[in-house]
């Protein structure tokens, strides 16, 4: 692997020319990378599932050590792309990945977000279904893009519906929804991020006794909802107190949930 | 607009951080750039779908044809994204954008491909439905590097079918299908990419009396085909001589075709 310390990259790279590789923004917090062993397992499975060919994670998860001891606090973000060379789709089977890793302060969202809760809207722009690439935090964002697009400042998030109807995530967080007592989360095996703090709130959740189910949801459903959270590696999690105009009440469940992950060191 | 002559690129360029951007692989010959109109064009489409700010393409033009002066032939690449800067999806509506010039030697394809065809197969990989990116040359290629991975040198094109079992494309070009004396080439509403070439043809055809039709194609349709060829900038036109197997023989008009693309001075 080669590592650019450099602001930099080749033109060549297929990381710009096809978007061709993947990438994790990992919260920083007392010198340590947090979630660091969830966001390499996520960055392997992409790698496996792209046909990258990172062939010892260990000097990567050293330089991200050293970078994050460097960094004190922040965020670190990793690009990961299938390496330079050529032009067109096709590859050598050799190429050398190229990591990218940069150091940036963390976002200043307010301290409400998380103690009062979010104002969220609906996306118009829609995700395609791709279950080749479904979970996975790939370069391929210009539905990311497209969606972010649509409101200024007005709401901290906007919740994304797949093509067939689904709702699937918000454009840079995953979604716990309540009904009842019973809580889920959408299923990503057509779309979505499969978010690392997304896998840390359902393991956590089955430690507390907190069934949680992965399953299909219809706007209708998440708009029924009477509790609904918003989770990543850098808010956490958010409370939802409105929804396109609905109030929410924050509920106990989301505050035990909220200490979990603050117990547990995972909140930056 | 910022021209990058230099080898890199800044590792916060949203064309890396997301593909946030767009590309055209323009043929050279003779020391212009062919089809440069219809490259524009639909560069021009996707910079106001994605709402990047190309306040005025004229340097632009006048950049290419001095490169494809200097070339004299080959091909010219061209990336634009939307800019440099920041993290996250939201962007500043101000940004500049960057645009990376490439030169290359025309691939090397045996002649006989566009003299006796080519051999083409079916890929397992399909297209996601995305109306709002349909039609666009843009930088998210994932399903065509996952595609063009599927075999090594024995085919010259893999096919490939959308999620909901349309026929769309090739890897990298569009397809002419022949049915009886009636053709027909893939609508692209809702994936694919509007190739300049197949521009040029559905305009050529319809000078030549020919018409196509532009509707949905299944599998089956295009296994029953009694004519088949492909398009792209750089390869002109293909005529399929076998498609899985299946010998299909180069009819009159696929050659007037590609007399007409030759006379029109399209091909490199």
């Amino acid at each position: 692997m080669t590592f650019h310390s450099s602001r930099s990259i080749g033109v060549d790279d297929r990381g710009l020319q096809y978007g061709d590789g993947l990438f994790e923004t990992v919260a920083v917090r007392d010198g340590r990378p947090l979630l660091w062993d969830r966001h390499l397992a996520r960055l392997l499975d992409g790698c496996a599932r792209l046909a990258i060919r990172l062939s010892d994670p260990r000097p990567l998860t050293a330089e991200v050590d050293a970078r994050a001891r460097e960094a004190g606090a922040g965020v670190l973000k990793l690009i990961l792309t299938r390496g330079a060379g050529g032009r067109g789709y096709g590859y050598a089977p050799d190429m050398t990945p190229t990591i990218v890793l940069t150091r940036h302060p963390l976002p200043d969202y307010p301290a409400a977000n998380r103690e009062q809760g979010v104002a969220v809207r609906w996306c118009a722009m829609r995700l395609s279904r791709q279950p080749r690439l479904a979970g996975l935090k790939h370069l391929n964002r210009l539905e990311q893009v497209l969606a972010r697009a649509e409101w200024a400042q007005e709401y901290a998030e906007g919740l994304m519906l797949d093509t067939a109807g689904n709702v699937i995530e918000g454009t840079m967080s995953n979604l716990f929804v309540r009904h009842g007592y019973g809580w889920s989360t959408p299923d990503l095996g057509q779309c979505g991020v499969a978010g690392v703090m997304r896998g840390a709130v359902l393991d956590l959740a089955a430690r507390l006794g907190i069934e949680v189910a992965i399953r299909d949801l219809t706007q209708e459903e998440v708009m029924a909802a009477n509790g609904l959270f918003l989770t990543n590696s850098l808010i956490g999690l958010w409370p939802v107190r409105e929804l396109a105009g609905r109030a929410l009440t924050v509920c106990d469940t989301t505050r035990r949930l909220q200490e979990a992950l603050n117990a547990a060191g995972y909140l930056a």
